[in-house]
Order: structure tokens, then sequence, then C-alpha cells
């Protein structure tokens, strides 16, 4: 029996918020395996705010998913056969395996799971790229000093919500902005934040007054727009904005909204600095370690939101969007 | 014979482009000295930009002039009494004296000038504030590495030309960007710059894309506005943007805006950082040393735009906005 593969391609790119015709669900034979090649079962897909902007035509840290490709993801999967000899037969992998059943990969990329750690879910979410950006994003480019004031938006999302602990681990003060009391409770009874702001119903600007009255230190920015602005407007002396997203801007039909109060940088001789996960690869491993070592100590909590179904993408996906979601989405393409 | 001051106080907050009816022009006599206090005769006063900001209500690096002050501004000036040990008559020095003729200090703040390091307008330029910002502006924040592309703006103004000339003192290559093919002449024949864009006859993004085909490296941002997303759109990877101004936006009535592709800093892991030269305060001897090593050696050039009589200010100031003035511009108002 041959096995058959099934999978998302790109077919249009979406205009404002992507709609179902913009995927193509596609069934195909596996072929066989070239020399160096491994077959991987793919188990749990990493759903992204940074996927809508892969299927944007415009030149960016990757290039633009091509039309008719199968959609780019991270994911974590199971080895089925190997001609690799770096790999064997039910060795778990995470990598970017796309949007679909199976994948075939030339192992260039695919990074072991040591699924003793953890459990596999975590390893698409606090132990995955999400916790990664995280890490990084505000370890290395926040450079957060113990008592400092660090505020994060989208702070009940996935990376949002390991900032703030991360933050508090390293004896920061947090300060999450989410949409909704249901998150903001989360972020303090469950995630331990010192305070929560609720954009939907706060004036964030008067809010992060309020909550850091000697101004903000770290800004961690998942958002951009009117909150990147609010933020700016608080800063204090030196402080440092991370750029890590802008999901309010990514299915604009218009123009991009830039932060007009960016002269704030220069009041506060503040910085504002993009980060990207990826050039920390070297370091996954040590970083890894040290997450899953604070969350066996019962500092680090992680929250996954699991869709069932690879053919559920098209819905699941604007869930990210709407702020429907809460935790690390994630789609369950096979159980293992 | 009692001396008698005149100053220019603000009478009101501008709108716009500030107009005569802004300041008032006052006559009053010199009241005599306390302890401790000095009194500097104003010869030369540095018309800047910033001084835009300072009476602007709102907050900022340092309180607004309160209506009915007299203006704020930098300036050098002569010692003419002393109750001061610290300075005696015939001292030259630089500091906020102020829009007037008389300065009375208690002498904080105020900078010895060793005049025989340059004639005396070079410390309201190249060695001033003007300079200071050059210096501590490209080399702390901007960290430029030998073989960067840096590219300025305003860049035929008194601070752009400082920074696009110890750019190619450390190496670099030079792109400025100023206003009219003279400017331009000017930045390569007389300054050394490679290379020099016109932003009024040219596409400033497509012109940049030429100049530097690896990318920008350094952007010393003294303009903001479509010139900095231009920046922004040309980026090499680990770019450093230094906000120093945004002399575009200075006028503005309506809302400033902000850079609309400021997501460029995450796809090309750069930064953009605020700088106030005042922070530099305690490096300011050895730098001004520096420059003026640099300019005996003849590698660094300054051109001061100089104005005759105090009362010229309301226009003079102008200059600044409509981009008439060339090189630093100076006010003088009293022989030394």
């Amino acid at each position: 029996m041959p096995l058959v593969n099934h999978k998302f391609t790109l077919a249009s790119r979406p205009v404002g918020m992507p709609k179902r015709e913009n995927w193509a669900y596609v069934e195909e034979p596996v072929r066989d395996l070239g020399t160096g090649e491994v077959l991987v079962k793919v188990l749990l897909i990493s759903l992204d705010p940074a996927m809508r902007g892969w299927i944007r035509d415009q030149r960016s840290y990757v290039p633009p998913v091509p039309i008719g490709e199968v959609m780019r993801a991270l994911a974590l999967g199971k080895i089925v056969r190997s001609e690799n000899p770096k790999f064997s037969a039910g060795d778990y992998v995470t990598g970017t395996l796309g949007l679909q059943e199976y994948c075939i990969s030339d192992g260039k990329g695919l990074m072991a799971v040591d699924s003793r750690l953890a459990p596999l879910p975590k390893f698409v979410s606090v132990l995955g790229m999400t916790g990664m950006t995280a890490y990084f994003g505000l370890l290395e480019t926040g450079q957060p000093q113990a008592g400092d004031s660090v505020v994060v938006s989208a702070a009940a999302g996935a990376v949002g919500s390991i900032v703030g602990q991360i933050a508090k681990i390293k004896g920061c003060r947090a300060v999450g902005i989410a949409g909704g009391a249901e998150k903001c409770r989360y972020l303090i009874s469950g995630l331990g934040f010192d305070a929560a702001i609720d954009y939907k119903s706060e004036d964030v600007g008067a809010a992060l007054r309020g909550a850091c009255p000697n101004g903000v230190n770290v800004y961690f920015d998942n958002v951009g727009g009117e909150i990147l602005e609010a933020a700016l407007a608080n800063l204090a002396r030196g402080a440092r904005i991370v750029i890590c997203g802008a999901i309010s801007q990514y299915n604009n039909t218009g123009a991009t909204v830039g932060p007009r109060n960016y002269m704030s940088l220069l009041v506060n001789r503040a910085s504002m600095k993009g980060m990207l996960v990826f050039d920390y690869a070297s370091r996954f491993p040590e970083a890894v370690r040290e997450m899953a070592a604070w969350m066996a100590e019962g500092k680090l909590k992680s929250r996954e939101d699991i869709v069932n179904g690879l053919e559920k993408f098209p819905e699941a996906f604007l869930k990210l969007f709407t702020g429907e979601n809460f935790g690390k989405l994630i789609l369950k393409v096979a159980e293992d």
C-alpha cells in the first residue's frame, strides 16, 4: 500500500484576511526516498502569525511561499523511514515540515527532540520556535535588568505568555496587554504577571502609566499599531523595544501604520530593534534545556490550544488574528 | 553707564512655522551680579532645529521654554565680569546662554573654550554641540565599522556634513542626502562624500539602492518622514539607524508621520535608536581635541552661515526649515 499525502498549497495570495479559496487541499502519493532522505510523519503543526507574512509577495527574511507550493509551516513529526545515517525510524524531529501529513527531507534543518524532557506539544510551543522567540527576543534583544518593568503585548498568546514569565524569573516586573477579562485574569492568577491591561476595555496609554509609574524599560511588541504607540508614549530613559511582530497590521489592505510618536526614542534615548529567532539556532539546545528546567520547577507554564485535523487549517489559522485562540495554536495532524 | 540687555522672549507658542509675532524683543537693564555669578557677553548664538522642539508644549528631554521667558539657545560668549572664582574676565565660554546680548550665570553648565584650537565660530559649530552630536551620534549610537555604507540626511547641514566626514575618517563609505545640486556637489567635491542624493530631484529609495548596493549599514537620520522610510527600505542586515532629528516633522500642524515600513527592522534585525548629545557631556573635551586635530590635518571641514544681528533671529531661524541655510547657522550678536 503506497502512502498518501494530503497537503495545503497556496492557491492565491490573500488580500486582507486569508480566505478558504486562497488554499488548495491536495492529495498525492508519497514518493520513494532518495539517498540521504528521510520520510517524516507530521504529528503537530505550529500555527504562527508569521505565516501571514510568508504568503505576502514581498522581500522579507525568507522568500514568499510560491503559488502552488505546500504552505510553509513549522511542525513536529516522527521519522518513519530513513535513508540518512543521522536519523532512525522512531526519532522525533522538528523543522519546517510544511502544512501536510508527510514530509520528505534531506535532514537539513531538522532538530532532534528529546521527548523525555516534556510532552510532544511543548516542542512546538514553549520548547519550540515560540519559546525560543520569547527567550532570545527578551533576553538578547530586550536585555532586561532585575527591577525593570517589562511590558508585552498579545500577552496571553504563545510568545507573550512566555516573555512575561521569563521576565518574572529574571526579577522584573511583568505587565501584560491582552484582549478580554478572561485572558487578563489568566495572566495574573495563572502566570504570575504583576499587572494586566485589557486593551478591549481600557485606555492602554493611561493603564500603562498606572502600571509602570517609572516608565517602561522593556517593551516586547507582538502587535504594532496603537499599542506600540502607547508603549512609546510611556518609555523610561534608555528603554528597549523588541520588535517581534505586528499582528495588528498583517491583514491590512491599506498601508501599514507606522508609530507616529517614534521620536520618543530620541527623548528617552531608547531603542527599537527587530529580532528573528532563526539567528539563534546554534543556541536552541541550551535554551531548551534551561526552559525545560524552569518548567520542571513550576516557574514556566504554557497553554496549548490544539485543533484536530489538518483539514481544519483554513479556519483555525484565522483564530490567530481574531484573538480567539488562547495559548499556543497547534494543529494536530495525526496521533503519535 | 548701566549695561542694557536685549533679548527675544517667547510671546506665544507657534502653530506650524514660527512667525514674528511668536517672539517679543525686550530691552532691560543688566542687574548687578550676586556671589558666584558671572556676566557673559554673548557673541555667537547657535541656531538649531532642536529649538523648535523646545517651544512646543509637550514632555521632552528638557521642559518647554515658558511663555515670557528668554528663548533657550546654545551660544558662545566672553566673561565680562566675574564673582565666581572659576571664571575670569576675558574667558571664552559656551553654554545655554539664551537668545540675548548678556547672560548672567552661576557658572553651572558653562564650558571653557580653548580659543587657540580654532576660530571662535567653530566652537558653536564643529567643536560645539553640533559637532558633538555628529561625533557621539555616529560613533557611539551608529557604531560604524570600516567598510560600512553610512548614509546621512540633511547631509549639507551642520550635523550631517560632520557625520559624513567622520564616517570617511573611520574608513566607511559616506552617502549624503541633501536638497539641490549645489549642496550635492559640495558634499562630493568639498567634503569627500562618496555619493550624494538630491532629494528634490531624485527618487531617494531608488538612488539609495544604487549608491548602497549591499544595503545601508548606518543611517543617521536628521529629517524623518519619507527619507527615513527610504532608508528603512534599503537596510543591510544588522543595520543601525541613529535618530537624531526629524526636521521634516517639526512644523507639522497635523499628526507626525511614523515610518510605515518600520517592520524592516525585524526583517533586517536592525535597530533604531535615539541619541541626545547632552548625555556625553563628560566626554566633550576629549572629542573636541580629537575633532580639532582632524581639522588641523585637513580631514574635517565645516562651513558656517553667519547672520549678523540679534534682531535678525526670527527670519534667520526659519532658514533651518526651508533648507536655505548652507552649513551651520550662527547668529552673530557682537564683535569680540
